[in-house]
């Protein structure tokens, strides 16, 4: 793999990177491969979301260990969701303190009181890794010892998939027609691109929730629909349209609503709670069967209307993608208690358990009352241990994230009684590879740093950037990869006799890639492309 | 038809229309129906294209004899291309001239000289046609008269065959998930949008010739593949990428050159004249066995660089699409004299020319030898009659026409000894619809027209678009629109004893849509839109 580093992908002259570029903008404006900008429906721009010009190699043994795992995450998520006491008692400090985790659990609180009239809830999950290098205790070895490590386990809103199948589809057309083929490289012409039919695996994860919903009970004259619950102004359609597209070729109505007042007001409930949505096309409202969130995932969502949209939508009959208690589960401080020993037992088997916890990165409380809260403490406090260390706030899915020898200024600027609302995890050492990056911030390589500016503004960087010229060199710069699995599962409310379990699949890859120095993957604010993995046998 | 003229699309609300739009922006956004700027491979930007918010209802019986008809005259036009002697007698004025016809006469006279080595020629043509309206003879009559008039057969460069083919995809999509449901419109329910399969045909047509083609010959070593011949800083490649993406899927190499100096760069000719393109992503250069031409068509591309990459195209063993001759017979004096009566008879049956013949405006030459070119002359100074005319200069495909009472001051300003390089034309009196048009100049409805401003820049104009409610009505404007129906022939130079036809059929059809105040529809630079018909039975 070493040999490979150096060698993978090699310099290539100004008008070979051009010529690559040039194509690769054109496939993904020719494929919807696209940011989309503008205040309004009448003027509307977009620009080619960020992509590697090359697939970057990744251990073919490590994503099908990523791949292999998926099914038992899903079930262990699953599990999560459905044992309120235990989230309860993981949370309760959160909930305690007031803030989005209150908000929600006060959403199921409150629905819990009236009684769920649905018991069938849909995750589409997404489980993200890095590739951890330690050093090869044989010293004769040739190959750093590697192993996946679990950066966050997503549980909602989850994104990427159709960009990702395209990515994967646009690194396979330059394959096929040969635009590698001056590398002569080793690597290109032996090694394969995984297949990934994101788009139409989480589609039919929709579509499996459809059939479960059945017929319409309320509105009898036609098809019960699917809602897509989205942010407003929202740049990333692209990643979701695709799939609303494939459930429209099903003859499964689709709609969109934005969350929040919008929401409110074109969705009722029907006296016995189905939930009716109003599209401006129809005179008649549609029974909405499955409602999939790919908004309110930030706190700030949640201003009164947003709180009220999400209690209506989780009052109702429609299966949730995923439920309230499902969004609660993807909260960090459940990800560092699943690393407790002993712990994942409750919800897996043994054997389950030992293949799951070797992806787990060390990770502590910050607590003061527990032994590990007690060592947390000290690693962050201290600037000599801290940076081997992120410190992450026990909110959403990620961002926000505090690293190394930030911690211990943060921590001392914070309210020692808020200290548990964060988890402290150790980095990942990560396997550096090489690239070239296509961002809306301009070209990453060897020479070429992307800035990392506060105030980038992607909508009108485009016609900032400098030319391709200025590079020197067209050598690929150092990048981190993060490797994203899939999976779809199905499940209703155990009970003693059936298998709760409905549907239980991997469901495709997201890959990204990103300058080794930026912390954090934010291929829509430009950090970060996505890329593909080509599998190498190391 | 009246009636529906009326009543067809109907007046909707502003949370209506917005939601139409909205819709079709990222139906358009997502599937690659864009315009893309920027002045380099780095900062690229798309906008959607022009389409309309509605398809517009169109007769079937018109469009299918349109689509009959398509073979006639893609027989008729390679006919023309292959009879040298006919095309020099018709255009001799306009070569003697000097400017266009001239450059591409002498092209062709030289490598006459040296002798062709490629007998078979390649054609992709597009015949556009209007609706004429006269008044129904019967006074009882219900309805007016309705024929087909063609405006013009483009045998170079034709553009639109993918937009149309998705223009398509859109308003089924829109038609089948029910966004016009509200409409309540029997047109819309009651009627069909035609298939169009555009992008595989024209694909199927490029790899017809390149099976005829065969093996390569000089680089034996790989399959021989398809230049596409483009113009620098393409704004329209969503027009031209989609069929390159099909012939890759059908394992045939194809490849962009620019035509001009970088085609001269990247091309050669070997000893026995196989035309070979290196493209940068190889290191051996490819034998090539289709020159597609989607640029060539303006005199302005022809500086020696031009004319040497042309001259090279034609010298090769290459099959062009289309041959140097064909190029010639898309000039509008070619039309003029196949109006003529009798010449139609030189190269089609007398059935066949009857029934081309009926689709034809009258037309007239300019000269001051024939009487029809001294009855065009008369036509053409009087104000009071040129006001049923188009004068046409007799160059590339479209564009350049003079209308109606602005044609007696241009011919003034014109020695007299230049009118013989245009033809009059008698104006469609056409029908009149309405729709409401999605433009890069903004949305065009009952009451907001779209500027008309030659210093118009699509590019950095959408920011300084009004919003959606300056309209004060949501109710469609009046419209003409244009059906082109496009055609795949190949063939080989005539001689005894052999079918020369080698493929001949009808291809899809493009369908544009422009405010009834505009005479010139073109849609890239944002005066018309694409749309669908709808097939009425009237």
């Amino acid at each position: 793999m070493e040999d490979s580093l150096t060698a993978y992908p090699p310099s290539i002259s100004h008008d070979q990177l051009s010529s690559l570029i040039f194509n690769i903008k054109d496939w993904q404006i020719t494929h919807g491969m696209q940011l989309k900008y503008g205040p309004d429906v009448e003027s509307v721009s977009s620009t080619p979301i960020g992509v590697t010009v090359f697939p970057t190699t990744f251990p073919r043994a490590l994503f099908e260990q990523a791949q292999a795992l998926q099914p038992v995450y899903n079930r262990l998520y699953a599990a999560i969701s459905e044992d309120e006491k235990w989230l309860y008692k993981v949370l309760t400090g959160l909930i305690d303190d007031g803030r989005f985790a209150a908000v929600l659990w006060g959403i199921h609180q409150q629905v819990k009181e009236e009684g769920y009239v649905q018991d069938i809830t849909l995750g589409i999950f997404r489980s993200d890794y890095m590739v951890h290098v330690t050093p090869n205790p044989d010293p004769l070895a040739h190959h750093p010892q590697m192993e996946l490590r679990q950066i966050e386990l997503n549980t909602f809103s989850v994104a990427g998939g159709a960009h990702s199948n395209k990515t994967a589809q646009m690194h396979q057309f330059m394959l096929n027609n040969g635009s590698y083929t001056f590398l002569h490289s080793p690597q290109l012409s032996n090694n394969k691109i995984p297949k990934n039919e994101t788009i139409d695996s989480l589609a039919a994860g929709l579509r499996s929730a459809h059939t479960a919903y059945g017929q319409s009970r309320y509105v009898k004259s036609s098809t019960p629909g699917i809602l897509f619950v989205v942010q407003p102004r929202n740049v990333n359609i692209c990643d979701e349209r695709p799939l609303e597209y494939v459930l429209w070729e099903h003859d499964i109505p689709a709609y969109r609503a934005i969350f929040g007042a919008q929401l409110l007001e074109h969705t009722t409930l029907s006296p016995s709670r189905e939930l009716l949505y109003q599209p401006s096309s129809l005179s008649e409202g549609v029974e909405i069967a499955v409602v999939y969130m790919r908004a309110g995932y930030d706190s700030e969502e949640y201003s009164l209307g947003g709180i009220e949209a999400r209690l209506r939508l989780e009052r109702s009959r429609a299966i949730k993608c995923p439920s309230i208690l499902s969004h609660l589960a993807t909260f960090k401080k459940v990800q560092q208690e699943l690393a407790v020993p002993g712990v994942l037992e409750k919800f897996l088997s043994s054997e389950e358990a030992a293949i799951v916890s070797r992806t787990f990165a060390p990770m502590f409380p910050l607590d003061k009352e527990s032994r590990a809260g007690r060592i947390g403490r000290q690693l962050a406090c201290d600037p000599a241990t801290a940076s081997s260390y992120v410190l992450k706030p026990s909110l959403e899915g990620g961002g926000h994230n505090i690293y190394r020898r930030d911690i211990p200024g943060l921590l001392s600027n914070t309210p020692e009684a808020q200290w548990h609302t964060y988890i402290l995890m150790e980095l990942v050492n990560p396997l550096i590879q090489k690239n070239i990056l296509l961002t809306p911030r301009g070209i990453y390589d060897k020479v070429a740093a992307i800035e990392d500016r506060s105030d980038f503004d992607a909508e009108n960087e485009a016609e900032e950037q400098s030319s391709l010229d200025r590079l020197s060199t067209k050598e690929g710069g150092p990048t981190v990869s993060e490797l994203g699995i899939f999976g779809v599962c199905m499940w209703k409310k155990p009970g003693p006799g059936w298998d709760w379990i409905m549907l239980n699949v991997e469901a495709g890859w997201s890959f990204k890639t990103k300058p080794d120095y930026i912390d954090e993957i934010s291929v829509v604010k430009g950090f970060g492309c996505f890329d593909s993995p080509l599998l190498i046998d190391t």
